[in-house]
Parts: C-alpha cells; structure tokens; sequence
C-alpha cells in the first residue's frame, strides 16, 4: 500500500469525497479529491494484477465510449475499464460517422441521453465540447480529451505512476518537455501535479509555449537541458504533427536536436529520474530507444497499466449517485 | 399504463400474438400484430426509465447486427438494446470490409448462420435485401432499413410516441413531408399508421412523390401549407442528398422555403400538434431549431427513447421461439 | 462422436495434451497435440448446435482482437467464439488506427500486455509479426493469419471438417490449389494435413508455387486436372488479388480456365469428394457456383460453422494455465 499524500481524503465520507457529477477536466479539482480518485485506484491495480474476478458492480449500466476523434488506446482503456466492471460498453465511433459537424453535437448528445446512457465517455477534437455535453445530459459524462482543453485520465494515471514509483508526488521536480501550448495532457498534468504539489517545469520552443504560463504555477524554460537539472521525473509529450499549425514547429530532426530525450540529456536529471510518455512514441523523435526501454527508468509500460486502473476508478465513482451506493445519492 | 388503440391484441396468447419469423417490413403485419409489439415496448420504457436491471432473458444468444450501410445511431440504439436483455451483441461493419459486392450477399447470409446467430438485425442499402437475407437463414432477421423499402422499427417507434403523446393513432391526422420516393421510414410510417387508422397526408415535390401515392390510402399534397391544415402530427424527414439522383431535388434552399418547417407553418397545424424527424436533422433545412426543441411540441427525443424500447421488444419478441418460451415454440 | 485419428492424445492429462503457451502456428506442433484441439473442438459443435448455455468457462478474462488487416469473417468468429464462452472481448482495429508502422509494433504489444489481456488475437500483414508479439507478452497468444506465415484456426476447422465428413484425416488425397507461394491457409494447411497423415497435393501455376515445394511433404502439380484423379477432398483458394506481385499471375480469365473447378474438373475427383474453401469466395473465379452450393458435396458452410467451435477450443485450451484449471497451470 502507498501512503497517500494526503491523509484526510480517505476519511471523507461518501459523496463529500468527490462532491462532482461529471470528470470534464482537472481544473476545479480540490487536491484531496484527485487524492481520492488515485486512492480508489489504487485497488483497481490489485485487482488487476491478481486477474481476479472483480466484482462486476456495474452491471446493467450501459457506458457509450463517444469518439469523436480516433484514439485507439485511450478507447481500448476505457472498454477494458467499462467490462471489467461489468457495464455494458458501446462504442460510437462518431469520427466515421455522418456526425461530423459541430452544429449536431448537442443533438447527439441528447441522442445519447435519450437511450439512457448512464454513463457518457467523450473525445472530441474541440475544447469545451465536453463540457457542452456535460450540460446537455441526464448522466455522469467522462472527458477523454478534448482539443486543447484538457484529458483528466491522463493526468491522473500520471500522477498515480509517479506516486507509487516516488512514494509521493509532493516535492517532486518534474520536467514536462514538447508543444506544450496544443497539449491537453500537458495542460491537465499541470493542474493535477502543481494541486499535489510538485515542482513542475514545462519546456517547450517559444512558439509553443503558451504566453501566460506562469498562471499555472509552473517554470517555463525553452532550453531542455537547463530545465533537467536535478529532476525528479521527465515526462515526454508526444509529437503530434496534426495538432500543430503550420510554421509553428521546427523540423522533427531539429526538434530531436533541442528537445528529444538522449541518455546523455537524461544524464542531468537525478540518477533515478524517472521517464514517462503518454503514447504512443515516436521513436527517435522526442525520445531515444534506450531511454524509452530502460529498464528501470522507464514508467511507460506502468502508465499504461495505470491508465485502467485510473478508469475503472473514475467509472465507479462517478457512477455511485446513478447506482444508488450508499451516501452518494 | 398507455391503453392500447385495439384491446383484444392483449388477449392473444403466444405465437397467436405475433405469429411471424421474421420482422422485414410493416407491410404483412395485421393492425392487432402491431399493436402487440407496441405494447410490449411500453414494458422497456418504464425498465429503462427506472435505470432497473432487466431480466437478461437474451443472454446467451448471438446478435448479429450486419450493417452494410452506415448508421451511427440505429445501429447503437439496436446494440444498447440487446446488450440491456443480455445478448452478446457482435457488430459487423460490412460498409467497411470486402463484402461489398451484392453478388456475395447470400454467402454473407449464409456465413452469419453458420456461426449460429440466434437473432440477426440488418440494415442494407439494397431493397429486397433483407427479405433475401430471411430465406437463407435458420433464424429471425430484423430489417434495419433495406433501400427505398421499409424500416419498421422506425415505424413503430413513431407510432408508439403518438400513442403516447396524443392517447391514440387512430383518428390522428399525421402529415409527413420529405422525400416520400425514397424514404424507406415515409413507407413503414404509411403502412403502420393506416393500419392504425391514422389520417396520413405525405407532402413533397411532384418529383419526389411516388406514382401510385393512393395505393397506400394516404392523401398527397404539392403543397405543405395546405396539407398542414388541422394536422395533429408533423413528421418531417431528413434531406438525404446521398438518396436522390440528380436533377431531382431542388436546392437546399429553395427546399427549405416550401417544404422546411418553420414556426410560421406549423401555425397552420392545431395548436398542441406534435413535432417529429427521425434523426439526425439537417437544422435549417428540413426543420428549424425553435421548431425542433420547443419544449412541449417537439417529441423528437422520445422518438429516440422509443426506440430502445421498441427494438428490446422486438428482438425478445422474435426470439421467444429460439428461446423455447411456453406458446411460442 | 467421431473417432480421433490418435487415440492415446485423450488419454495425456492436463498440460502434456497440449504444453504450447501461444498458438503462433501449426509449425511445431505435434500431431497428438492438433488431435487434441480437434478432439476439444468437438464439444463445442454441440454446444453450439443445441444453442445451449455455454458455461462461461472465461469470464472474467480480457479477450484482444488486434486486427492489423481488415478480416470480417474472422473477427467474427473470433469474437463470437469469445463471447459465448463468456469472455470480456475488445476489438482494436488497428489497420484503421495510427498503429500501422512496424516500428512501433512491439510498442502496441506491450501496451496490450499493460492493460492486462488475458488472451491476445492476433491478424497481421507481415510474417512473424505474431510470434514477435508473443515474445513480448505475458498472455497467452494466438495468430488469427499473419502475412504468407500461418493462420493456423483455419487449418485446425478444415482437418476438423475433413474428419467429421471423412472420418478420418488420414490417407485422404487432399488437393490443395491456388496461390499456394502467398497463401498462409495453404501453409497451415500443409503442415497440420501431412501431420494428420493426409496424402497432400498441391496445384498452382510454376510462378505461385513455392520452390522447395518438397521439404513440405506434398505433391506440386501444375495441371489440376492431373492433380484431381482420386481426390478426396477438394480445397480452393481465394484469389487475392492484393496479396500477388504484379506480372505474377494470370488473368482472372485464364484462371479460372486453368485453375477454376468446375463441375467438369471436379468430375475426375472421387465421387464422393469433398469441395472446401476458406471464403469469402470469388465465384466465376475460382470456384463455380453449381460446386460451391453442391448440396452433399460442399463443406464450405460446415467450415465456418467448425470455425467458431475451433476458435473455442483454442481460447479455452491456451488460458486454462490463466485460469488455473488442474493440471494445467
């Protein structure tokens, strides 16, 4: 067991604990209640380890995994999450669908709520689309990323890698590196690790640093090695060519030059920095083979695995009012 | 508890009920037959109001749901449906795969059987499809939309949202107004609404009007404002640009000028009339917004939520023989 | 019940009937150990025929369908024969998805792996990808065809075809023809045919026949006709036409003319002699319509109907160690 960071949380009782009806984004979280979320994941990691037999505890529910924007992995790590806990998993794959149009988005979500979804998982290639879902329906809704706003799973399971791999995320300097200006999990982890308190430094070349980053309560630096010094944790964004403007971005092999991970940057971390990488990589690109796949220094494989852990918290929690659990109606 | 238009239908016992295989069209179904499977829908209504766990009396049975044609929401509304009575509900996207060609269609048919599908939903872009699709199987099909011919469950789920929002069918002055040539759900609605002696009047073009209108013991109207007249229903139907052959259809424009619904003509129609489109609306076109979500008019909503329950019944109606269920082998 | 080919595999117990953690191929296994799939199989011809129950013997597991290459007809099966056994089945559909580069291959592998697959379903366009894959997984894997290597299921449901139709594998003359340099079915084929003691013959054109032919312990022939004198059983392949180089093959024409069976050709087989093919076919092409819907000839819808029942077996049979089933672990 790991200690949380913050004791209280695990004495609150029922809803208290987590008082919100819809997980749209980290920003408006209470520190105690992302505590919450990694605590109730936590158990989720056991029981999927131990290939028990979990308890199916949402059975009869129907969760719709609304993509609007492909995402192979993040989709696969929902549905795992949803079956596990015995819902009933449909997926709408709506980025193939006629429904395509910005205007019809409300229409579909009160499509959505009219067949009764009890609980709605959404990606959507445009920020606040979720929360206009959020608005619009009956049930729980679950922000799997949406445009540049933010992807709280991601920030959560980021968060529960570091503090099991950590022992905590408090005081941890952790270096966020890539185009920090587009990146929802950027932006979500900034929330997420500077409310649990670590130290958190976000390099990125000028043209894709956001201009009033300091109101995050983080350290921008546009060169990568100077931000390494002494860090906790490195945590690589993925290069997404179809997210960025034209012009903005350098070259990918100059881009690899100034920001991609080598063994000889990560050589001005901690002896024990941790590495980390949302997926899926670029080899070569933002992050060097032998970093990726180092042994123990790697946390790749372990975000992954906490990613289901992470859901299947969010899915339960967010669905014990609908279910009736006690001290959550 | 709805009182259905024709009561003896309750008195029928088992298969006497609903004595057919297969559900491939409206056209064949006696008016009591109908009226048994909208009473039978109105049991999943209230269950999926209630969020209450359904019986599963589907499970272990295979569904098929072949969809050879694209739809987002038919093909989600039938999957919630059968995944709620606990079918293990596997879909197959034939629009995508290689089993394009028409030539193939019976080994496709033959192919699903068999793998032992127990209850087998199609939607297909040919007409005729389906009913070939019967022939060659050893268990029920249900026709999700075949071509220009029929939809059935889009029938009678629009049915069952008059029932309930006007008390009854029969007697009910519905107008449909579309491209009534082509539209499969214009043909199921004529068929079930006139068996439920409803006063039908379908409006379109001259061009988009099929020939021998009268046969279906409807009125056609050239002009919507006319046809409006004292009407208790307003079914609109969704410009399908994809459906109609050039030359035909006048622009978006000036097709909305004499036949979109605005606030103005629907003025024309009594005061409580209802609001219907069978999704997804072309907003400014076929319909305006305010038309579309007023909040007592519009029962475009309900129409979705009918449609789980009318699709649950069905698949549990069809399979009732599979099942061995008492009267019904 | 039908006689197996080797009686003494009934009687090995637990994991020495069949020691293999992955079925990456029918290559390395020995023929008590196919007898044994098939002998498995069986079991679930019945249960499937009689739509009893199955006994949900995988709930519980986490069941992947990673599809690198588009194969409705086999997802289908597998996912039906996972579902009925009451696994919680995932579809990645990778071929639609950004995971198409090679590269990044063993990335997907270990993140599956992360997620907790208890069971991983493997398609792939490049020979070997599977067995790459299964040495980076801590599941159990199974190759549902990976590129010219093996698809070693539909080689398990034809012997088992052959078997219940023959009663026998051995000493049947089984004449394979097609493209049999690119094909995997042939390659499966060959190998669990000849380990079953069948006299295996091979037709193709000099061009689509693989050069060391003979190392596979079957007869290459040019002439079909030469080839059909005693058939017993029949086994077309599909032209694909993707999978041939060009200036490889003939016209479609002059293939059917050469390479077709027609009632004429099939004549020169036995009497009785079986017609197979894996689907989906190209009638005209290579195979006629009247000889693929011979009435007591044809075997091709009993293959896919074995299909489902093979693909049981394998699920069940490789998690038993997952499951800890006795003597298995």
């Amino acid at each position: 067991m790991h200690a949380s960071d913050h004791s209280p949380a695990a004495q609150l009782p029922g809803r208290a604990a987590f008082p919100h009806r819809h997980l749209t984004g980290i920003a408006g979280l209470q520190p105690h209640e992302i505590v919450f979320l990694l605590d109730e994941a936590e158990q989720w990691v056991e029981v999927n380890r131990s290939r028990a037999k979990s308890d199916k505890r949402l059975e009869g529910l129907t969760q719709i995994n609304a993509f609007f924007e492909n995402s192979t992995r993040t989709l696969l790590s929902f549905e795992i999450a949803g079956k596990r806990l015995g819902a009933d998993v449909v997926n709408m794959h709506a980025a193939q669908s006629s429904v395509k149009k910005g205007e019809t988005l409300i229409d579909t979500a009160v499509t959505l709520n009219a067949m009764r979804a009890d609980v709605i998982v959404i990606r959507h290639m445009s920020s606040g689309a979720v929360d206009l879902i959020a608005q619009k329906v009956d049930c729980p809704v679950l922000n799997a990323g949406d445009g540049w706003h933010e992807h709280p799973t991601q920030a959560l399971l980021d968060a529960l890698t570091i503090r099991r791999r950590r022992g905590s995320v408090a005081g941890q300097r952790v270096v966020i590196c890539g185009d920090i200006l587009h990146s929802r999990v950027a932006r979500s982890n900034m929330l997420a690790l500077t409310a649990l308190a670590a130290e958190v430094r976000v390099v990125a070349p000028s043209t894709l640093m956001p201009a009033a980053i300091e109101r995050m309560y983080v350290q921008p630096f546009t060169d990568f090695d100077a931000a390494l010094e002494g860090a906790d944790v490195v945590m690589m964004l993925r290069v997404q060519n179809e997210r960025m403007a034209g012009g903005y971005i350098p070259s990918t092999r100059e881009f690899h030059m100034r920001y991609g991970l080598t063994p000889e940057r990560l050589a001005r971390a901690r002896p024990d920095a941790l590495v980390m990488h949302p997926g899926p990589m670029n080899r070569g690109v933002e992050i060097e083979s032998s970093v990726a796949d180092h042994p123990t220094r790697s946390a790749i494989t372990e975000q992954v695995e906490m990613g289901v852990a992470v859901r299947m918290a969010c899915l339960d929690v967010l669905t014990r009012a609908e279910r009736g659990v006690e001290g959550w109606a």
